[in-house]
This record gives C-alpha cells, sequence and structure tokens, in this order.
C-alpha cells in the first residue's frame, strides 16, 4: 500500500489556515453530535518514527471538547500487561458510547516495534494478525467508528529529522536507540509496515495513509478525513437505527421459535440419573480437591491463567460447584466474577468490554458465576440485543475465547443442565427455607415459563461454542453431588494435561 | 501491643468445629445485610510471615457470596504504581458500598516490609503514618466498617513453619528470600510492627490482635470479630441514618445562610477591572506557551506529576483557560479530566475515589475541569451531603492534596472569578450563538440565582482549603485575555520554581 503513495504532496501556509478554520468548526459540531447518538469513536495514529504523530495529534484534538476523548500512547507493555493476553490493555481502553479514544501507536505494536525487535514470535504473529482484524470487527460490528492513520515519511526524511532532534539538549531524549536501528533498517521495517497493511485493511477498518512529509498537507488530510468518516456515521446513524427496528420485527418471530421434529438434543440427551452416595462425594471430593490445591500452586509457577465459566439453569448448582472449587485454592491466586445484568458504565461498552476488565493475570484463576454467553440466552430471549447482534455473538465469544487460549490460558465452560421438575423442587426447597429465600425471586419463576426457548437457545449456544480450545462440558447435575465431582475432575485433568 | 499477647491460647477440635459452623451461617446473613444496607467493608490482614494469612483468610471467605468480595494480594509495587502516590493502589481498590474487600497485606506494607528492605525513607515515613491514618479516618467517616487483623507468631514457631515449607518442592517457593532475613532480624522488624501499631491504633480503625500460634483458635477469633463488628454496625445502621435525618433538618439551614456583616471577602476584593489588549494577549500567550512546553518535556523526564484544577463560575472562562494550557502540551502527557455528576458506580464509593482513579503518572500532567472541591459547593449548597459530610471534607481535602504533594506532586487549583453582570452577559451571548447554544442549559440559570449562597461557600472554600502545598489562585477574569495569561504564568512560575 505505501507502493504508490506520492509524498511529494504540500500545502500553502494561507490555505492551511483557511481550512483548517473551517475544518475545526465542524470537528466540533461532530463532536457533540456523535456524544448526542452515542456513537463511539477510535482513532489510530501509526507509521515511521518522527512522522509528527504527536504534533498532529495535538492538532486534531485542538478543536475537540477535552470533556469528551482520550489519548493514550501506547509504549511496551510494563509488568502487569505482560501477564495478560497483548489485546487486554486495548479492550480496556475501548471508549464508552459517545466518546472519542485517540491511540498514538496501538495494537499494531504487536506486529511491528515488538516483531522487529523479536518481542513476537513467529507462531504469535499469525495469530496476532486474526486477533487484530477480530478486535477491530467487533468493535465496529458494536457500534465504534475505526478511523486508522498511517504516516509515511522516507528515510532520508526521517533521518533528517532524528539529526535535528539530536542536536538539541530538549528533544535529544525523545530519539531512542530502536528509533535509530529502524532507521538504519529502515527497508527491512517498512516491509513489516507493508505486510501489516495489507493484512489488516478491511472494508471495516480501512487504513488512509498520510503523506507526512508536509506537516500541513498531512494535518488537513487527517482531519477532513476524521470530519468525512463522522459526517457519514452521523448522517447515516439514525436510518440505521431505523431499519434495525424494523429487521428486529420481522426476525424476533424465528429468535424464539422452536421447530418441532428438528430440536437438537444436546441437553436432552444428559444422563440426569447418574449419582454419587454421600460417602463417595466425600472421599473423591476430597482427594479432588488436595490434587487441585497442588495444581494450583504448580499454574502460578508456570505462570498459566486459567477461565472457568459456570452457565446453567437457575437453581442448576452453579453456586455450589464454584464453592467445592475455591475451598481449596489459595485465596490470593483466584476471584470469583459473578456475572448481573450490566450497569450503566458497562451498558456504554461493547458487551464483552466488562470480561476484559476481569480476565485473569498469568498464574491467576478466574472463575465466573454466569458469563459472556449470556450474549446469546437471556439478551436473545428477552430481546435485549439484535438478532444480527446474538448471530454475530457466536463468532466474536470463539474469537475472544481463542485469544485467550493463545495467550497460554486453560479455558473451560460448564454447564449446569438439571430437568424442570428438579428445578421446581428446589425451588420450592429455597422458599420453605428461611437462609435460603433470598435466593429465589418472581424473576426466576418468570424465567422458568420459558423453558422450551431457553433450551433451544443453550442447545444451539452449545453446538456453536463448543471449541477445542474451549470446550462446554455439559454436567449432569439432578444430583449434586455428581455434578460437584464432575467439574473438579473435569478442572483437575484439564490442568494435569495442561501441565504435563 | 505485643507485649501483653498470650500466643498460647488453644482451641480443641471439636469445639471449633461446632463454633465455626455457628459463626458461617451468622456471617453468610450479616454479608447479604451488608449488602442490603449498602454498607462498604474493608478487612485487612497484617503479621508476621507464615502466621497463616492464606489459611485464615480462605476459612473467612468460604462462608461468603463469592459475588460480594474481593480479595487483594499486596505484593511490591509495580513499574506502573511505582509512579503514583503510594495510597493510589489501595483508593482505586476500596469497595462499593454493600461489597467486602479483603487484603491480604496492606498499605501498612510501606511502613513494614518496605521500611525494613529500606525502600521506605525517614522522611516518607513519617508522611505515611500520617497519610494512612488520614485515608482510614476518611474512608470510615465515609461509611466504611474497617476490621484490622496483626497475625503473631513468635520467631521461634516462624523458623520452625519456614523450615517445614523449605522441606517439600510444593512449598518451598513460597518461602522468600525476605522471609528468612526477618526471620533472622526477627526483633528489629517486630519493633517495626510495635511501632505501627501504636501509631494506626485509632477509635474508628483500631486493630485486632489475632494469637496465631493455634490456627483454630486464630479462625475463630477472626471471624468471631468479624461477625461483632458487622452485628454491631448493621443494628445501629438504621438509628443512625434517621439520626443523621433529623440532624440535617435542623442543620441545614445554616449551611447556605450568609451572616451579613460577617461576609467573607476572599472573591469580592478580586480586581475585575484588569486586562490585556489583544496584541499583549498574543505576545504573551506565544512566549508562555513556547515556555511551558520546553518544562512540559522537562517533568516528564524528571518525573514530576502536575495537578491542576479549574474552578470557577459557570461561563467563568475555565474551558478557555484550559485550551490555552493543553494546546502547547505533548498529547502523550497530559489528560483533560472533566467532573460531572458522579454516575452510579462513583455514587457507590467515596467521594474522592473517583478522583483517585485519574490522579496522574509521574512526569503527566492531569488538569481537572470541576474538582473534589464539588463537596463543598454544589453539593453542600443543594443538601446532596450531610452538614457533617462536607464540613469533614476541608480536612480530607487538604490531606488528600498534602498526600499528592508528598508523592512530588506540583498541585495548583484556579479559580476563575467573574462578577454577575459579566455572566449573564456571556450566557446571552452564547444563547444568541448556535455554535454555543449546547453551552448552555436551564441549570445553568438556576444556579445563577443561588449566586451569593455560592460565593459564601465558595469564601469558606478558598480561606479553609490554600495551603503552602496545594494553593488557590483566585482570576481575575472578566476579561479573558488577562485570565488566560496569568493562569499560564502562574503555572509556568511553579513549574520552574519546582525544577530550579
Amino acid at each position: 500500500m505505501l507502493e504508490k503513495i506520492d509524498l511529494t504532496k504540500k500545502m500553502g501556509k494561507k490555505e492551511f489556515k483557511q481550512t483548517m478554520e473551517e475544518l475545526s468548526g465542524k470537528l466540533g459540531t461532530l463532536q457533540r453530535e456523535c456524544r448526542n447518538l452515542k456513537i463511539p469513536v477510535i482513532i489510530v495514529f501509526e507509521g515511521f518514527g518522527a512522522a509528527g504523530k504527536g504534533t498532529l495529534i495535538n492538532q486534531l484534538i485542538q478543536p475537540l471538547d477535552p470533556r469528551g476523548f482520550n489519548v493514550y500512547a501506547i509504549n511496551g507493555e510494563s509488568d502487569e500487561e505482560q501477564l495478560r493476553p497483548f489485546l487486554w490493555r486495548f479492550w480496556t481502553k475501548t471508549p464508552e458510547n459517545g466518546r472519542i479514544a485517540i491511540f498514538d501507536r496501538s495494537w499494531y505494536r504487536r506486529v511491528l516495534i515488538d516483531r522487529f525487535d523479536g518481542l513476537t514470535t513467529e507462531k504469535q504473529l499469525g495469530y496476532a494478525y486474526n486477533e487484530i482484524v477480530s478486535f477491530e470487527q467487533q468493535l465496529t460490528d458494536g457500534g465504534n467508528v475505526m478511523i486508522k492513520f498511517f504516516l509515511d515519511i522516507t528515510k532520508k526524511e526521517q533521518k533528517k529529522r532524528f539529526d535535528k532532534m539530536l542536536e538539541s539538549k530538549e528533544t535529544a531524549w525523545k530519539v531512542s536507540k530502536g528509533d535509530l536501528k529502524r532507521n538504519k533498517h529502515f527497508a527491512e521495517y517498512k516491509m513489516m509496515n507493508e505486510e501489516m497493511l495489507q493484512k489488516t485493511d478491511t472494508d471495516f477498518a480501512p487504513w488512509t495513509i498520510i503523506e507526512a512529509m508536509d506537516r500541513e498537507y498531512a494535518a488537513v488530510k487527517i482531519i477532513s478525513t476524521v470530519v468525512d468518516c463522522l459526517e457519514k456515521r452521523v448522517s447515516n446513524q439514525k436510518e440505521l437505527e431505523r431499519l434495525a427496528r424494523e429487521e428486529e420485527k420481522l426476525e424476533n418471530v424465528e429468535s424464539v421459535e422452536v421447530k418441532p421434529g428438528f430440536k437438537s438434543s444436546v441437553l436432552s440427551s444428559a444422563d440426569l440419573t447418574l449419582t454419587y452416595t454421600k460417602e463417595e462425594y466425600k472421599e473423591r471430593l476430597d482427594e479432588l480437591q488436595k490434587k487441585l490445591s497442588l495444581l494450583h500452586s504448580e499454574l502460578y509457577r508456570r505462570r498459566i491463567p486459567v477461565i472457568l465459566g459456570f452457565e446453567g439453569w437457575d437453581a442448576g448448582g452453579k453456586g455450589g460447584a464454584i464453592k467445592r472449587v475455591t475451598q481449596c485454592l489459595d485465596p490470593r491466586g483466584y476471584a470469583v466474577n459473578p456475572t448481573a445484568a450490566p450497569n450503566d458504565i458497562e451498558k456504554a461498552h461493547h458487551y464483552l468490554w466488562r470480561f476484559w476488565q476481569t480476565f485473569p493475570k498469568a498464574g491467576h484463576i478466574a472463575l465466573y458465576d454466569r458469563t459472556w454467553y449470556g450474549r446469546v440466552m437471556v439478551e436473545r430471549i428477552e430481546g435485549f440485543c439484535s438478532t444480527q447482534e446474538w448471530k454475530r455473538a457466536y463468532k466474536e465469544i470463539n474469537d475472544c475465547e481463542a485469544t485467550l487460549a493463545h495467550s497460554g490460558a486453560v479455558v473451560l465452560k460448564f454447564w449446569m443442565q438439571i430437568d424442570k421438575e428438579e428445578q421446581e423442587r428446589r425451588f420450592k426447597e429455597r422458599m420453605a427455607n428461611p437462609d435460603k429465600q433470598w435466593k429465589i425471586t418472581d424473576e426466576d419463576w418468570r424465567n422458568r415459563e420459558k423453558w422450551d426457548a431457553y433450551e433451544a437457545a443453550v442447545d444451539e449456544m452449545l453446538i456453536r461454542t463448543s471449541t477445542t480450545y474451549a470446550p462446554w462440558i455439559i454436567v449432569e447435575g439432578n444430583c449434586k453431588y455428581y455434578a460437584r465431582i464432575k467439574v473438579l475432575e473435569t478442572i483437575v485433568k484439564a490442568l494435569e494435561a495442561r501441565i504435563k
């Protein structure tokens, strides 16, 4: 993509001033419109060192209301960040609806500077391209405007700029050894940039190459690109919303309908007669907890992160199973993350954003009491998201779990299965017990009425999202003893397999 | 405090099991009551190495609903944390109302292990004690229950436990060189603990010493202490709320009344006739921005954090002044933090919590468009907090700013002063200009009606919170040119003074 770029483009001072004034006014107005329409915007700056990213970003933000944007300068990973998947620090920085996030360097560091410096392995490189494209697709599908700039200058110009900076004490420290090395091996580094541009130039997040030899020209091209993108989006937004609503009306019927005769049978084939006696249970529990305790310590030493998701019917035994797992763990090495209805901050982000906050550090275990699968269950059935959104979610979730697995995590997902009769028995038991009454609400009874719709949705979910790197385990749960042992056994086995 | 501790206390297995069962039930119920009453709880574990913190914390959390607490293991500071005041990582971890935060080691690290290891200087030690006491007072005043445990064992017992851990491959890695060193110099380290206990044992956050030679005894004492504290608090809470409401009814009158004749005159003595011509302004602006740009770069190199708070009347020129400051800064080194009404997450924390999130890293500049002073202005006048709360806030804010200053920060606070006529002129101008209409709302007009009450509150605030380490600067703002230059001049002067 850099081949055909004409780096001689320029702009006169007078034309520059006039154009900038006009664009600044427009940009300020567009920012307010985006805030009102709750459109999140991501602007990425990549390109060669000394191409003027800092100055150009500063010019871009001058017309903006400072209350509506953040600038993130992306340096090497901190020790905390090194313990997470590389996208973690970017997911957690994605903007709230209506806000703008500007990245001075970005997730592309992984496939550029870090690759050049040998910090990214060949295997990681392949994963990284896929993960980046999926990340950008998820965000743009989720409503983000994504604008990506690549600032292009020549090797000679870069050298000239570095030399000038090195002359003065005030700026010399800004030129790093890495900068000089990349200038020396400019052709090699340029090839990496070229490859990156080709692999990540998509219809949903295209690159705009900025000829950055002339700063006035570059500034105007950047700001007018941003203005164009936002104008298009703002004018499309209402039309889009109208269409989405109409589409929903047509499609919603399909989303809960269960076609007789074609019912999949993942759940119904679970053998719910499986049991353990209390003695068998106690013995196995004790043995498995001891093993798990040692494995936890070993995981910590080897810096392996573990993600355990728990889903299932209300009163299916999630809480009890989680408790039997955590009882034997060192509390400094695990966290239980309950997933309730999203709060207002969470609602203003991509639905996966809140889970990214809590994905575990290397060596830690994160347990989820309900998970990101809410998207394809409760959100689907209650109509909290559009048909398009929950259909898209299967791939998004698979991609997300692949990212976790590639970062070295063990990912297991448990479906706690009981039948409708057992649920009723447990609901009634809870209501009769003063210590357990709080566990049961009217909503639980209401959800129960939608059993068939949920069953169909769960069957589809289990089929579409059980992967080799993040399998679903259906836990036969009518007997609590059996269920808890199966959960522990599965975890112990998976961890032993990983460690060996 | 450790002098008189009898470390021979024990408990039989049978008594232990029975007592624990009873206590567990109570604790589970109390956790739910605290959640319903929105009481935040902080539990701190300190004490000698190998005293059993991990095991005891695990026993404590077993009866708890995992959706309602977090356990934080506090190790040495990460590179990110080193760039902030030492309380930053703790402030940001304080629990939401209704939740429990459990700290395995805590802010006391600063005056214990880090002191022993020579990481805390004598000067920092003095500050740290004050800051810790103030931190705990602010949190308990803000409604947190604070329970602090100190786990006590003998030198001999510690040695025995370390030796046992070192015998097995699975546990040997848990014993650090530091652990062994502190065992070797047990008396010296114990003295530091003794000093810490004496200096930080307060009525609002008392220490409970746990005789940790016998694990059963220790577990029961810990859980029953927690149960006692929470029982007391829960039963007091409703009574407290009732009293607070009555108190408010009596006191609220006082809070907005302006006693004639005793009006302080901080604001009214500002000379609002001061002006610059456009030419003077442009020349000074250019010169000051160039200076500031170089100073920013120097600050970054020297890792000095800067905090600039902007308060003032609506339409007082905060935004314009902030813009003139940021125009010349590298966007990677500053952030503008707007302060709006708190969102629901922020409301569920101490009012200073959200500002702690954004206090700058060393070398960065944080600008605040409105600040934590809302507590003693809008919250006071609109009755969003109790009289007791805003009265307490002066000291809390001073302590907070002292903590920032002690961590090396430059802290400046600007009050943008205009008179009532100038405000009216600007409001009308904004309404007449289609590009500025969005800046003005009905609320602005309503606030204007309370000018006198605000003036009295601001006068009191300026007097009580202008300190040597974090001064208020009253900016005469009827002439925007004059105001912006004064802001820039003050910043440049303060930064030059710090650097020289």
